[in-house]
């Protein structure tokens, strides 16, 4: 019997496709591209490598040895019976997400901080009126948690901007590329809330960062602090949360909400003080980021095929 | 009869109205500080110095010597008949609102290119919906028209996103900060059209500026090639963008226009393709703005008072 390879994500466009196919084939590997894993769950259940976001087969399939997800989060996969075999492999694309993100995330701080929710309603009353204070980036004391390549992207982008500080929280301690002017672990991080003017979250949803923004995090936060989401939303307790927003204190951007999609009917569509952008941050829609997870799996097969690790395997105790 | 200083500023907080009394009054000044021009117009008749923006006053005062306008525009001053005292000198507060205005053109271009306005339809409607390609600043070719404050500004928080090529295009040819790839003077500038993603101006209103951008210059842009204009509205022939922007050829995000404010049935209000605001990329609304501008009047005090020419000294026949 051949060996299978099943690619399966409908944002890959023609060329993507083509170089996959090739590399894969010139391994060896029967090829099946398809838009998504409906589209033929049969030859999905006898892969030995998916490139695709499938959990329902890695739940099923004793053939699978790699999964490679194209997306950076992998909640998914991280149930105890998340794979059939429990020798298979996951690997993820995290490293692709961090350019689309840290512009998304910038935008949102600039919305937020020039007050643009209020000036649109100005500007759809057809209203000439320009006399809102805004704030800026420059001067902001900026604490971001997670520093891995979104939280490195976004701190990058952010330093042309002159905060006056921007502090780093991760559980290593290590100031990955010197971005960040400090570092400081989860064990420390809550000192630095009451001087935080810009809270950015890139973390992953895992059992330890499960509610890390609570009641208490957000109370320690001064008045007027922006927080923006762009990670996971069950790291913030959502409801602690809009108690705060509905209080006028805080502000937020999320692109990430504890339970997606958000209804048609969900309150939070239209809470105060909240921006919202339905998980757009770090969707495969710019092609940077479709050309960067494409390199990153044909580097990983070429590494599995030499009998190595992918480079970008997953921790599933850790969750990422 | 005292010397005469009055300041006439909304903005301006308790804090830079103390500092701006006690310097002036530590120089001898009479002074009188002010919400409006409205407020005390004998008084800004008489004023030997005047820091606001009255260029009614500037018409018809013979006993004024020093204007100071809090805006970096001086459209209002150009008139061969805008000062009564052929002599008087007027300065204004360019420098002063590079940062803000970069801020709301980083703001603005990244709200178009991840398609922003359509998104908050969508969010409006209560919708999960999250697959339109978006686009990046990372790999795009931008050309800055002026390379003054606000497109060096914008240069050094652009260069942080990767864009493929940051061009300024200015009169003297010299790239100022090196914070441009490469410079273009005006009698070149137009061969860098057709390769352009990104048109930002930040070009004051003159003779030499108006309708730079005409249907010509629009024409060798590429499609959707997106405009960004936080300058003068006069710079750019408006009725022969629209047509680009009806044809849904270009995208556009305008702070200002040939005719302000915007009237309430203004049908440019609800054009296709165009992000407005309301003239406020570079309004006093920033602290640190206000800030500047209040530094930037006292150091030019101190040297009108030693007998010098103030800094900011405008060149009524440039313009700027």
């Amino acid at each position: 019997m051949n060996r299978k390879l099943a690619v399966a994500e409908p944002f890959l466009t023609e060329r993507h496709r083509k170089m996959i196919r090739e590399t894969a084939e010139k391994k060896g590997f029967e090829v099946r591209i398809m838009d998504s894993p409906e589209e033929d769950r049969n030859f999905l259940n006898e892969a030995e490598v998916i490139f695709g976001q499938a959990p329902e087969t890695a739940k099923v399939s004793t053939a699978l040895k790699w999964i490679c997800t194209p997306f950076a989060g992998v909640d998914k996969f991280l149930a105890e019976d998340a794979f059939a075999n429990p020798e298979a492999m996951l690997s993820n694309s995290s490293g692709a997400y961090g350019v689309t993100i840290a512009e998304h995330t910038v935008m949102m701080l600039l919305d937020i901080l020039r007050r643009q929710p209020e000036y649109r309603q100005i500007v759809a009353a057809h209203e000439w009126r320009r006399d809102l204070l805004v704030r800026s980036i420059k001067g902001s004391r900026i604490t971001l948690l997670g520093t891995g390549d979104i939280g490195q992207e976004t701190a990058v982008r952010l330093r042309a901007f002159s905060p006056a500080c921007l502090t780093g929280v991760n559980q290593s301690g290590k100031n990955p590329g010197g971005c960040f002017d400090r570092i400081l672990t989860r064990e420390q991080w809550e000192t630095v809330l009451p001087e935080t003017d810009v809270l950015l979250m890139s973390l992953p949803g895992t059992k330890e960062t499960f509610h890390m923004v609570g009641e208490k995090q957000l109370s320690l936060l001064p008045d007027g602090a922006v927080i923006i989401n762009v990670g996971r939303g069950t790291v913030i307790d959502q409801e602690k949360l809009i108690r705060e927003l509905k209080a006028g204190r805080l502000y937020a951007g999320l692109d990430v909400f504890e339970k997606e999609p958000l209804t048609k009917d969900d309150p939070v569509w239209e809470l105060p003080n909240l921006l919202i952008t339905p998980h757009t941050a770090g969707n495969m829609t710019l092609m940077h980021t479709v050309d960067r997870i494409t390199e990153m799996f044909l580097a990983d097969l070429e590494r599995y095929c030499r009998g190595e690790k992918p480079d970008h395997l997953v921790d599933r105790k850790k969750g990422y």
